[in-house]
């Protein structure tokens, strides 16, 4: 669809992947499953609460299911569906973005 | 980067790129060179008082540059900067995903 058109589709999709640590969670599942203590060990700042907001909201989409294994303990992981795998080229070309324009820090760069 | 490392630059990125219709200017600005109007006639929904805050954002990250055109009327016209028009693959890889993914109406499809 061309770009002077608006398109719902892209409307949601931005709605979806727009909301605050999304964006993170996201990027922490292209590495696979994850239990949930794991995210929180990698992103101190996500509170609890948050966080299941949050995958609660990725399982809505169909983007993220949870994963329960009768094993003893019980294993709960969550991981990308389909359609959240099919978000990987997304996370890439963000990330390229990122690591050409955003300085190391995570300020904006001096323009080059 | 691997996925398994956190990335302060790709966690700016998303707080950059994941505000609210932050994701929509942009894909207008793709298009081309906007006048403050032109956006208000594309998303309706989208107040004045709203956009001007996201121009001025991406302005301050050097993404969007204001053109004033010194003709009589004054032409007054927002465009991407090299870092802007380098966020086109971020925008291409939302809309094909969102085109796979997300129902035409823009509500989440049934898994296929």
């Amino acid at each position: 669809m061309g770009y002077d058109q608006m398109c719902p589709r892209y409307e949601r999709a931005m709605e979806v992947l727009g909301k605050k640590w999304t964006g993170l969670i996201l990027r922490i599942l292209m590495g696979g499953p994850r239990r949930f203590g794991e995210f929180r060990a990698q992103v101190p700042d996500l509170s609890e609460r948050i966080l299941s907001e949050r995958l609660n909201e990725l399982e809505d989409e169909g983007i993220v299911q949870r994963m329960v294994y009768d094993t003893k303990p019980v294993l709960i992981q969550y991981q990308l569906t389909e359609k959240g795998q099919a978000l990987e080229p997304v996370v890439a070309t963000v990330q390229q973005w990122a690591e050409r324009w955003i300085a190391p820090g995570g300020t904006a760069p001096e323009q080059p």
